[in-house]
């Protein structure tokens, strides 16, 4: 019997958007379990998984590269403030996961900044967070890149922060992107 | 076919001992889940969480006043460091959680020193880790007290470092032990 002026005020929620690109997104099906543009409501309590294996991950990766678990976001409350905050964790023993310029290797965690690229094998995911009220739940939302979101020279250097584009069409104005992305090692995966 | 002489060397894993004591363990039942002296192999990913709710938690509290899940500890890896480090994270909206003296609400964390008590509610919880080299895999062991872990007089004060028993039988030979434990506010549940 709940109508819209009984109902409770709405809270904002912590989101997350992230913009996805690997090289080979077109040909392989590689992301096709992911539903972009959908924004997902999610309990602040999960812990949110990325991999290959779909039973354990909520966000999976059809490409034998990539590991089961390939890395965890949480959130978490600091003690001197109000609102999420998210936490990644390398879930991987194989591949090193780049956050910045911030090499995790195994278990490995940190803070995610509020805007930050992340990055592992071929994969490259701008993270950008806006914080909302609630602490019950959180949104994701995904939107998949046509191009790359570094440009060619700052791929693979991983050290210095990576000049990301800063287009709101993420690159799709961009200038020298890479047409030959960089052969991995295949026993880094 | 494997052999003793061919297996891989065995390494060591990194243990928790946790002993634990509540009030009503006695009469009510509420550790009838846990299995006592008894070590368990976990996988270093695993999050593990205590609470009510045995479709989540591994380890489970019969007891109405426990939140379906009250806390989680989970492992990670420092960067400087080559063994595991436990994290402890409050679950519960409704019931702080104290490691030592700090107070954590809810999905506050803090990485567990090699020796705390943990305290929520009337639960005592003297948590003990050990290092080992396995990145693997950590073991758990429960242990029942069968007397409250902190002397009367540092409970439920909960600031200073409660003194707790340093015998090796946890405070069996202890002195003023508390036979009437403090009354709790249903509603801090």
């Amino acid at each position: 019997m709940s109508s819209f002026e009984d109902a409770d005020t709405e809270e904002t929620v912590t989101s997350l958007r992230v913009t996805i690109y690997h090289p080979g997104q077109m040909q392989n099906g590689i992301f096709q379990s992911i539903r972009f543009y959908n924004p997902e409501k999610l309990p602040s309590s999960e812990v949110v998984k990325f991999g290959r294996n779909s039973t354990i991950c909520r966000y999976t990766f059809q490409d034998k590269q990539v590991s089961r678990v390939q890395f965890s976001l949480q959130l978490f409350k600091k003690f001197d403030s109000s609102v999420l905050s998210f936490e990644i964790k390398n879930m991987s023993r194989k591949t090193s996961l780049l956050v910045d310029s911030t090499e995790l290797g195994y278990l490995n965690k940190v803070e995610l900044p509020y805007r930050c690229m992340v990055r592992f094998g071929e994969y490259q995911l701008l993270v950008e967070k806006e914080d909302g009220e609630s602490l019950e739940f959180f949104e994701t939302l995904f939107v998949m890149s046509p191009r790359p979101l570094l440009q060619e020279h700052d791929w693979p250097a991983g050290k210095p922060t990576p000049e990301f584009c800063r287009s709101s069409l993420w690159c799709t104005q961009s200038t020298s992107l890479s047409a030959s992305p960089r052969e991995m090692d295949e026993n880094e995966y």
